[in-house]
């Protein structure tokens, strides 16, 4: 079992979690099923993951099963951008519950700042980023302070028992702390040794909000979308001073690269389809790196941003990251 | 005199001005007064710098000899973080125009997205970041939405003619582009080969923003401030490139980098004390570079910023660019 950290709603959430983006639908039952089998209890899921029925169907065998019970685990999730109007929140919150075979996320995110005009779910679901499908972007009319209030409603709904946000920005945040009136418990950035954010990370430490690091394995995470920026960047997995850490403390370097974040106070949530990874991502709170393996490793930061529409999309429309 | 750009309030703005961060009181008045007297006509100025009512004095002088009309004058400032508060933007605004003996401002911009508690001007003016004039950051309630709607009374009641906003990062220009019922009419952003910020300005010249660009000479400007990070990076006069593309064009280094960022649509405001810098730095519109020359300077991107809070302030608690 994992570690917890305390949100700032008061409830605990796993510090080492499962990371169900690009897992595919035609094994994510299993990856779910077996996640748990492994004691992960954390699952970071999301609408545009295109996979939320069939990680559901993965919890609730494993309950039915009597591996785990629904209070045992924490399930995230995330608000899609076609759903920020406010009206649209809680119908799809409601919508991806029933995916997922639950009565409430333990923790619900904004997934990007940005409002897109509504999809309806029964045209396209996932909506994606194009209002076509294709290329076509339709800003909606809505505030992220709107949505923000439209989250606050799930809680008080207890649809969700925290809310969190996602790819915000540091000016973002500060302007959500001032409107909200539940604070975020919860934001989660890329974070890896190629793109630190050491302002935005300790904003969020110091204003209480826990920080969860997605793509702690850098461009790693990024080569099976065929991602340009990817290949140029040397593996973080073959980095002389990442394998080098590893091997001084006997561990693999995930391990170290999860521990490099968990260490720090953050929470991960990588992903895997071997067993023994499994096992090991799980097990990477129970070392310590010492203060100058920290202090390399902040060396190593690049600021190279790989998840970012811009780097998906030729049509340069989608400028979150500026 | 500069060529101008058309704003999306519909007034024109002179695409090369003067900025007067750093001018000092005792110099001021004759500052603006001698560059009215070589043509500039956009002043960049700013509660902040301390030196609004002796540049109103260089004004009053030019326009009193005849050199110049109010009308033909582009003068610019900024509301400072300590008035963001809806019921402070009016009074300090008028304040300000007192101070320039002007009635209107051509543009007045958000100097900074944070919003701070208001200091009395009686207490210190201008105020600084710190509550207490020298480490302790108290944040004001008011959201960004607020603020922006009380710089659009300021056009209502015609003391500003257009409203701008300045160092928002691009999820905060999104939001902005939700909230306002005036659009902002520029964007003034660090903005040199060392910081291009290619993704900020993409956003807001597809959205009929005009860039200004700030600090045009890169960590030049930042040395007389003693500022470590501006010390490691290679001056921007002395690059070899910027050299080089100098020569072939018989310009001076500053008049390529001004010409780096006119020629690609920006509004830039230099500064300097010595006439013949003077005016050459109004005269770099009058060439044009080559796009290898673009281009070459496009790899010079470091993605270093200077101008933040964290580069300023030993006590870390103000991240607005994380």
């Amino acid at each position: 079992m994992a570690p917890t950290l305390k949100l700032n709603s008061g409830y605990e959430m796993p510090q080492v979690g499962f990371g169900l983006w690009k897992v595919d639908q035609a094994t994510a039952a299993d990856t779910v099923y077996n996640a748990i089998k492994a004691g992960y209890r954390l699952f970071d899921g999301a609408c545009d993951y295109g996979n939320e029925k069939e990680c559901g169907e993965g919890v609730a065998r494993a309950i039915k099963e009597g591996l785990v019970k629904r209070e045992e685990l924490f399930i995230v999730s995330k608000l899609w951008q076609t759903f920020h109007d406010e009206d649209k929140v809680e119908p799809i919150t409601r919508k991806q519950l029933a995916d997922w075979q639950i009565d409430y996320f333990d923790l619900f995110l904004i997934h990007f700042p940005a409002a897109l005009e509504y999809v309806d779910p029964k045209v396209r679901y996932p909506p994606g980023w194009f209002y076509d499908g294709e290329s076509e972007v339709r800003w909606s009319k809505t505030t992220l302070q709107q949505t923000w209030g439209a989250m606050e409603k799930l809680v008080e709904k207890k649809l969700a028992r925290s809310i969190g946000i996602s790819n915000y920005q540091a000016q973002s945040v500060y302007d959500a702390l001032i409107y909200a009136k539940i604070r975020p418990a919860t934001l989660q950035i890329e974070h890896h040794p190629y793109l630190q954010q050491p302002d935005l990370v300790n904003l969020a430490q110091k204003e209480g909000i826990v920080v969860t690091a997605y793509s702690s394995f850098g461009p790693t995470g990024f080569m099976e979308l065929d991602m340009p920026r990817a290949k140029s960047a040397a593996p973080l997995m073959e980095h002389a001073l990442i394998k080098e850490i590893a091997a001084k403390h006997k561990k693999t370097p995930a391990q170290v690269l999860l521990r490099w974040a968990t260490q720090r106070g953050l929470a991960v949530i990588p992903k895997t389809s071997r067993p023994e990874v499994l096992a090991q991502n799980l097990d990477s709170t129970t070392f310590d790196l010492e203060s100058s393996d920290l202090e390399k490793i902040a060396e190593m930061d690049l600021n190279i941003r790989f998840n970012k529409p811009t780097n998906y999309f030729s049509a340069d429309k989608l400028f979150l990251f500026g």
